[in-house]
């Protein structure tokens, strides 16, 4: 995006027009700023944002990895589906349609409101193996990539990254270490409230998927193949897909980061189109996003998921966009601007 | 409020039976607790907001304290009223009511949706003696006690304090000098844009201020009548009384705070309806906060007041009561509960 720069200016100097101190709506301003410079223009106006929310489930959720059993990935995937679950409250709050993927749960849903873009069952163990064969890779990629295009088509103009699967913060957190790189210690953390056994057999489950599967992390794609998640490829993919048609990516937390890391390997300058929604209690969740120099708009303690974090920052974008959009100059005002 | 502990209690309970691991939605959970323990009910529902912006001048102006003139008071307040200001345009991306109150600018505007509190023209330089009359403290703060009873009989459930009033930095950074007790070095900032010599001026001003009015900090209305601000008198009255009434009170910035810590002195105990939305960069912010035991919201750099930061942050209170409300438990949607 070699114009963003000069768009970003635009914006900040229509900004420092307005009947406010300078700088004084502080990071609202420089996301406006970001905002326009992702969709390329100095008026951005508002953006219709929807919340893709990917679910599969994980072979190495059979390690002992998770504090729940792995059927209650399609649990959650049918309460998602009947709008029950917190996703489905918090999109209804700020306006986001909320479009649900299957790309692999072990026990598939029937819901309309589910799309069925299932690569397997679930990945394989990637303490054993790779998690995926690169082909299946590559498909959660080139999926991803079409819905992105499919919603920019539609007139979104934000897209929030959530995502759903028993055992998934395990293959973030290898993931992470493979691609920044890290230790697995680093890089792992409690999930959805693993005790300090259940954490230490994620640790060593990394350990030994790295040992075993020795992926090569300038290959984004080999590496999402050896250490997988269905879902954090698709996301991936949404999200270069995405950058490619000027969408804004609103990560929400850990897997939806490392699903971004997965991108900008895959695609670099696919960061350019990112907002960082909150920063998780996982300690990996940090070292992802100083990688890809993104600074989190909230620190609220959230560690569910599912876009959870995205969609209650959307409101943050909108508020940004509204205040370039409508509010008045000092000029407009008769306002005395002594800060010129 | 004796029975808010075990309200709190009941809607953490209400919450773990929600599908989703136990605490997962971090401080938007604590942030429902509070919120229904406020309100005295486990089902708090959705609430109406208000923002409840109040302005005035301050004759320490004169002192230049401020990086705008005190004009530019009045010409906000034209701003507030005819819908071009910033929190004129967060009002209206949260669906907050925006209330706008003339406590006492120097030049008053007539317009239909500024409301006529005055008190006088502004209060008086606060270096020179007290900022207003004891009798004026105490029709600011019985202003805002009514002005909360009827947001309340209105059934408003949230009330945002917001201000404005060239130079109430200083009136703010020397009330929290005084109360706390801190130093005038360690509650005076930048505010709109001070530059070195300005807040020299300021620290100089918070200073001299104190030695000639001496206020008693444990008489919260004579610390109010000798450091001043009809505004924040009269949000000290609000938020004093919107305890009373179980409204939550919303506070914006370092003024507004210090007002919450007036109310909190003269009404011990008010501090439990209230809610910090975002810390302000202002040094002295921090502070009242840590008094009055409130961890912000947001920390986004704001610096514009208004009650700009606390429209910000309704969309989270609205999120947690949502989530209280609408959200399915893993009973009703049929979702393994291993964390039970």
């Amino acid at each position: 995006m070699p114009e963003s720069r000069s768009v970003a200016d635009a914006v900040q100097a229509a900004l420092d027009a307005k009947s406010k101190p300078r700088g004084s709506l502080g990071r609202l301003e420089d996301l406006a700023a970001r905002i326009a410079a992702i969709r390329g223009t100095e008026a951005p106006g508002r953006l219709r944002p929807a919340i893709v929310l990917a679910a599969a489930d994980h072979g190495v959720a059979a390690r002992g990895v998770s504090a729940y059993p792995q059927e209650v990935t399609g649990q959650m995937l049918a309460n998602f589906a009947s709008g029950g679950a917190a996703i489905c409250v918090l999109a209804r709050c700020t306006g986001a349609e909320l479009r649900v993927f299957d790309l692999g749960v072990a026990s598939p849903v029937a819901h309309p409101a589910v799309r069925d873009l299932r690569i397997g069952p679930g990945t394989a163990d990637l303490t054993r193996g790779p998690a995926m064969a690169q082909d299946q890779a590559a498909q959660a990629l080139a999926a991803g990539r079409a819905v992105a295009a499919e919603l920019a088509a539609e007139g979104i103009g934000v897209v929030a990254l959530g995502e759903m699967g028993i055992g998934n913060t395990t293959s973030a957190a290898a993931l992470a270490a493979a691609l920044l790189p890290a230790e697995p210690e680093a890089t792992c953390g409690r999930g959805t409230g693993l005790d300090d056994d259940g954490l230490e057999r994620k640790i060593e489950a990394v350990r030994t998927a790295l040992a075993r599967n020795r992926p090569d992390p300038t290959d984004g794609v080999a590496t999402l193949a050896a250490l997988g998640g269905f879902e954090i490829g698709f996301l991936a993919g949404v999200a270069i897909g995405a950058a490619e048609h000027r969408l804004v990516v609103l990560l929400d937390g850990f897997i939806a980061s490392a699903a971004a890391l997965v991108a900008e390997r895959i695609a670099p300058g696919s960061r350019d189109a990112m907002i960082a929604a909150h920063l998780s209690p996982e300690p990996g969740h940090r070292l992802v996003l100083d990688e890809l120099r993104l600074e989190p708009l909230l620190d609220l303690g959230l560690r569910l998921g599912e876009g959870s974090g995205a969609a209650l920052a959307l409101p943050l974008l909108d508020a940004a966009l509204a205040i370039l959009d409508e509010m008045a100059t000092f000029e407009g005002a008769g306002v005395t601007d002594a800060g010129r």
